[in-house]
């Protein structure tokens, strides 16, 4: 059946969604507060700047009217960079129809109340928590605006919630949703994956190699599966497409920004230039002060995330933060993979 | 204390082993049936075949008499290819010191049999099998070499034999070793990890991207982990350095032979001709056809293996292989999740 889905904001990954609903036949109001960027959408039918060579189709409509954007809307998708969710989400509330459901694909925690983004969009949009869904996985924007086979989860606490979602966006030729019941697993695990990403550019940027990286990434996943647990997820969730698989695709990639944030302070560039060099926002950055915080409050030991957060608020060179984990003592590595997946 | 230790066959893997022993002090027998390559290693330091460019330490001398090899030794390394393991083991065997301990890093089951490589080393060495330690881990022999740093794990069921083997490879400047009391796990993920790379480069050479390569990855340790535990395996030693860990190395890497036969597949190239274009033994494609044997006998549910085995042995078509997998019904992960990580 043919729907009408409002996506807030145009950025990368709002406009390749977009994209798979208007393939499924749905029809999209894109919202952007940007008129040029909208006009580009409705007659280049292209969004250059964030989505290069897409083509949209005429299922797509842009606009700057969030009223009309969320008039008729049966589903709602956010999208917008954490630090604005609560900003985006109080902008559409008076617009909202009571019945439209809510979807959010955005990766982080709002900075300074460590919240997840399913709570701030549960406070600003007054609606259960159990009912928003969240959507997250291993998913380079621009590998899914080519249809090449993707994976993603829905995850809410209300399992009809998630299947609704699973049923707009599932795409038989190129876009397999899965459901999952657990979206404090998949928001922790979309976040904290920012961090290792950040890290494995570090490693390769110190010309470290593949079994470095995938060291890391293995202890990584161990790091943010044990902090999950603590904040109540279920640890599987961390062993599937939302955790392992993301975790995978952005370390691997070298088109991630965390990724070159992390190459670039290998390279010697302080911390605080980092993110001006790269220009856009380092969700990863942002990210590792939220989880240092969240570590300390849930009373969580995670090493690498704590080289890391050294290494960028506190000065220590990136070859000193190796050697702090390459020379730790002797382990026995069940106890710790039990220590860290299992919440003690 | 500088020990000697014998390395049962100059392969990469071998050869790099021997020089992280040298690099920690111990003295090393490095056997080989080829007398040139001997010879080489020898005179001109070198292993250039196996292991360009990489100087050898006066501490690795390599020779083709096995007595020599095994006599005074503390402890021997076989790294032997895993269809070569029974037959070196028995060449070994009288000359094998009563009180040396054993440890091989080979993956792999045997074919015909599907015992693991420690079983086949306890029957040949007439050892109980809980005193065999297996090495694994993420580990190009390449990056080894150059003190790159690198992480493995040391399992056995007496946990004193994997302690001793941590003792003798442990260095705390590249090389850091985790012992780990579950050898089934640690040897079923390295042994199958190959059939998944095998999958990646078919992935890869259909020209699909890093979301569908994480998705593989990510569902390909879910069986793995599911086999495992069926086979008597811990499911957390799947999320550790030699399941994941090892899995995210080899799946991530084009040196590898087994991502490279995939992707000749995926360009057409009929399975009979893979093994023959790559000149060198391809793990995958044997391990696959024991993985499915032991799919069928522990009764597990592996799709993935079912296909690269169809593609492979029954000349399913690749695109075809992929369309079965992204077709699925409509599923919910953490129930398949838990029906795979933990045995029903």
């Amino acid at each position: 059946m043919a729907l009408k889905v409002a996506v807030l904001v145009a950025g990368s990954w709002g406009t390749a969604l977009s994209r798979v609903l208007a393939d499924n036949g749905h029809s999209v109001a894109l919202w952007t507060r940007n008129s040029a960027q909208a006009d580009e959408i409705n007659h280049n039918r292209t969004n250059e700047k964030y989505l290069p060579s897409a083509e949209l189709p005429a299922g797509i409509s842009a606009t700057t009217d969030m009223a009309a954007a969320l008039t008729g809307a049966t589903a709602v998708l956010v999208v917008a960079p954490s630090a604005a969710m609560r900003d985006v989400a109080r902008l559409a509330k008076p617009h909202l129809h009571k019945d439209s459901f809510v979807i959010h694909a955005t990766k982080g925690f709002e900075i300074d109340s460590l919240k997840r983004m399913s709570t701030v969009l549960a406070e600003e949009l007054e609606r259960p928590e159990g009912e928003i869904v969240v959507l997250s996985g291993p998913s380079h924007a621009e590998e899914v605006v080519k249809r090449l086979p993707t994976t993603i989860v829905v995850a809410a606490k209300d399992i009809a919630c998630a299947q609704a979602a699973q049923d707009l966006f599932m795409n038989g030729e190129y876009f397999r949703v899965y459901t999952n019941p657990d979206p404090v697993g998949v928001e922790t695990a979309g976040a904290i994956k920012n961090i290792i990403a950040l890290g494995a550019g570090l490693s390769d940027g110190l010309g470290f190699g593949d079994n470095a990286k995938a060291a890391l990434i293995t202890r990584g996943l161990a790091e943010i599966a044990r902090l999950g647990a603590a904040m109540g997820a279920n640890p599987l969730t961390f062993a599937g497409i939302a955790g392992v698989g993301d975790l995978i695709a952005t370390c691997t990639s070298k088109h991630s920004r965390n990724w070159r944030a992390g190459s670039l302070l290998a390279q010697g560039v302080p911390a605080a230039e980092v993110q001006e060099r790269i220009g856009m926002v380092v969700e990863g950055v942002r990210t590792t002060k939220a989880a240092y915080a969240l570590a300390r409050q849930f009373n969580v030991e995670m090493p690498i995330m704590a080289q890391l957060y050294a290494v960028l608020f506190e000065g220590l060179s990136p070859d000193r933060a190796v050697e702090a984990l390459m020379g730790r003592v002797k382990t026995h590595e069940i106890e710790e993979i039990k220590e860290k997946w299992i919440p003690g």
